[in-house]
């Protein structure tokens, strides 16, 4: 059951909050022994946040917007009671969380049912959750093969239909990247949008948080519940909610949409670039359009992340290397020590660049590009060809995200089914101006409602 | 003839804009030669400028708030034809500037007459204006004697006589160390007032533009010509105007005033010291107020300013070393260079800083501090005894400037005029919370206005 029919049927009183509940809590644990996506089950406070959905109901109160709707988090949102691991070994010895992360607040205000925390690569750092210390999370496309990063647990938990709703974060890619393995939607807001308040951080210059989910609907009403402004977290310039749930209806009437190439075409493998152009069919978009410096600002969101990301954990790298993931403390301990110059002039970089990208929306509303290039590799994959180059198989994953992110702009990952890959999906990024989310989800809406984009029940 | 009376005098018909003009052009011609203040003159700009002023007073116009005030600016504001130096021999090789910076076209709306451009540091690196390029600017005092710096033309200007009004930049204390240097009043606003659009930047975090005058009339009025949004400037932050100048006679009701010890005592001479209890009697402070972390804020914008300088001016600290200042080559190379952790556990340790500074203007309006922890020593001097340690003579001159300005802080420097100095001022720190520049000159007015604090005519 779908988002929408759920809370349908919730409100309704169909179905009981705690039905819907202990329904989710069952196929958590018929699915994730072999799926890997939860690191921590919170059943006892989804049980409760459940039986006190039913008794607003049975007292006649109108319920809020999500009401009943089960959802996880990535483990990097601090759960009242619940040690912010953020993938790491090393967190285990923080105590637990005192309060609940600004959005897990939000959206227990609107109603939602919190199941538990989310797998991903340690620290943010990584595109495929093939965590070290707790082990990969699987796709359930392919058991055999990853679901991405480093929100992959979010990614795989949607995607097994554990919830219907899970948050992610996003850095260089990490919604986007997880969602299109992994076959879900997602949406990145815009960079500043959302309170990160309550989360643990990987690199303020660039972190977003945002949902990954089973519909656009989900989307764009959890993304409603957790919009407003922060004043106790400076990295929150919301200055008011923009609702965008109430604007999915409008189709596309007004929106000038084009198909990115260049860069975009370059770095994606034949399938990615034939999702692209499905979806850009379907949206009536004939112009393709370049997007300016798109390699540049991939290095300079490389050089921010590995220096932010490389300074935060220092003191604990220098003290106990051997307890972080091999896949990135060499990564972390170089982008600490980089010279400060390569740091400063990414920055400035980046200031010219958003203005370029900022201009470039005068034009445009809707941009379409592949969200990864390819489509889910197998666990372990060292190396991947894309378009006949050897390419180092990780960081590539970001290859089509980063600069994106860089700029600051909202996107929807929308999960699309290709040819010639094995059954595997392909995400297609919908991207708009900062600020306008509503235009890439009216996009989004689009092409749930035309059927190009979906999920699909993975066979577990 | 003080700003006020001049301005009145010439609103008043007593005297034209043009003799005003005239004056100062004759004292500039008289003095430079031994000050070294103008590395600029614009003298046919200015004769145009108070021209305008007197035909408007001529066709019954109602004149604007500093019409026919002379003033001139550091030579790292652009001026339109003029190239900006900022103090360097490298910037000769760039074009003229094709308009006025967005302050100096404020001032030019406001009916001052811009008589030149004024020596400084190179690049605003340094605190004593011993520019090896230009000669060192001459404290009007005592010729044998450093201006300060970074702003010492400015300074010196005013002390000369030169002009009532001039502009500076402070990044770490430079408009502050040359108004205790050199005895005049100056304002460093608020991080973000005004915008620097059209100035030659030296470090993006930290820079701030301001008056020195010989007045604190003269402050407040060109501060409030200069205020006010620009959606230009991302670094501007001003939402709305607060004018200041309007408040000047509202005294000390109300204000709590304190004075800081500890760093501020420790890092001072006894005639620094002096200084600062001397204001405090005056504006009624008895009670101590520890500032937070000091010395940590002073390391750690010594490591952001090395940074950003540095990265700034590496492609020609690459190509042409030998250009650059002896004085802060070396500085310049090794702050680009520098591990990019240590710049960004820097901006994480301001984060925090600023926090607590705001808490302390909770309970306090305005404190109290030396500007410097001496008057101004020969020019060539290398060390310096303070309280016993023997210290680099340069750097030192910041030591009580630097952890004022990393939170944002405003501060207005006072004038005074110690014992044991053989005749020298010493400034004054007036420090209040961001944003309430009204604050701070208000308290510099009862200073002024009980005769502690002032300018003296130099024996030139």
């Amino acid at each position: 059951m779908k988002t929408t029919e759920l809370l349908r049927a919730v409100a309704g009183g169909e179905r009981s909050a705690r039905e819907v509940c202990d329904a989710a809590i069952a196929r958590i644990d018929a699915t994730d022994p072999r799926v890997n996506a939860f690191t921590e089950r919170t059943f006892a406070r989804a049980r409760a946040e459940a039986d006190a959905v039913d008794a607003r109901r049975a007292r006649g109160e109108v319920l809020p917007p999500l009401a009943g709707l089960p959802y996880a988090v990535k483990n990097l949102f601090d759960v009242a009671g619940v040690i912010t691991l953020a993938g790491s070994k090393i967190n285990r010895d923080l105590p637990p969380a005192q309060d609940d992360a600004v959005l897990v607040q939000r959206l227990k205000a609107a109603g939602a049912v919190l199941l538990g925390a989310l797998n991903m690569d340690e620290y943010a750092y990584g595109f495929t959750t093939e965590n070290t210390h707790y082990g990969p999370t699987r796709n359930p496309h392919d058991l055999t093969r990853m679901s991405g990063g480093s929100s992959g647990g979010s990614g795989a938990a949607v995607a097994a239909g554990q919830v219907p709703l899970a948050l992610g974060s996003d850095t260089n890619g990490s919604i986007r990247v997880p969602s299109s393995l992994c076959g879900v939607w997602g949406l990145k807001p815009t960079f500043g949008r959302l309170s990160r308040r309550g989360s643990y951080p990987f690199v303020h210059s660039l972190d977003h948080l945002g949902p990954l989910a089973d519909s656009v609907e989900a989307l764009a009403l959890s993304y409603d519940a957790m919009q407003g402004a922060d004043p106790q977290d400076p990295g929150c310039h919301a200055q008011r909610v923009q609702p965008a749930a109430s604007r999915l209806g409008n189709g596309l009437a007004g929106l000038r949409i084009g198909v990115l190439r260049g860069y975009f075409d370059d770095n994606a493998t034949p399938a990615a670039r034939a999702v692209a152009q499905q979806a850009a069919k379907v949206l009536g978009a004939t112009e393709t359009v370049d997007w300016p410096d798109a390699g540049i600002a991939r290095a300079a969101a490389f050089l921010i992340t590995a220096s932010e990301g490389g300074s935060l954990h220092l003191p604990d790298l220098r003290k106990r290397p051997q307890d972080f993931e091999p896949l990135s403390v060499d990564r972390f301990i170089s982008g600490a020590l980089q010279p400060v110059d390569w740091y400063l002039r990414a920055q400035r970089f980046r200031r010219i660049y958003r203005d370029k990208v900022n201009a470039l929306f005068e034009h445009w509303d809707v941009l379409v590009a592949p969200a990864t290039p390819v489509a889910s590799p197998p666990i372990g994959t060292d190396w991947l060809e894309i378009n006949g180059q050897r390419q180092p198989s990780r960081p590539v994953m970001g290859l089509l995200t980063q600069p994106i992110s860089f700029a600051g702009c909202p996107v929807v990952a929308a999960p699309l089914w290709p040819e010639g890959t094995g059954g595997l999906p392909i995400g297609v990024q919908l991207i708009a101006a900062p600020w306008r989310e509503d235009l890439c989800l009216r996009a989004a809406k689009v092409l749930q409602d035309s059927g190009t984009a979906h999920l699909k029940d993975p066979t577990l």
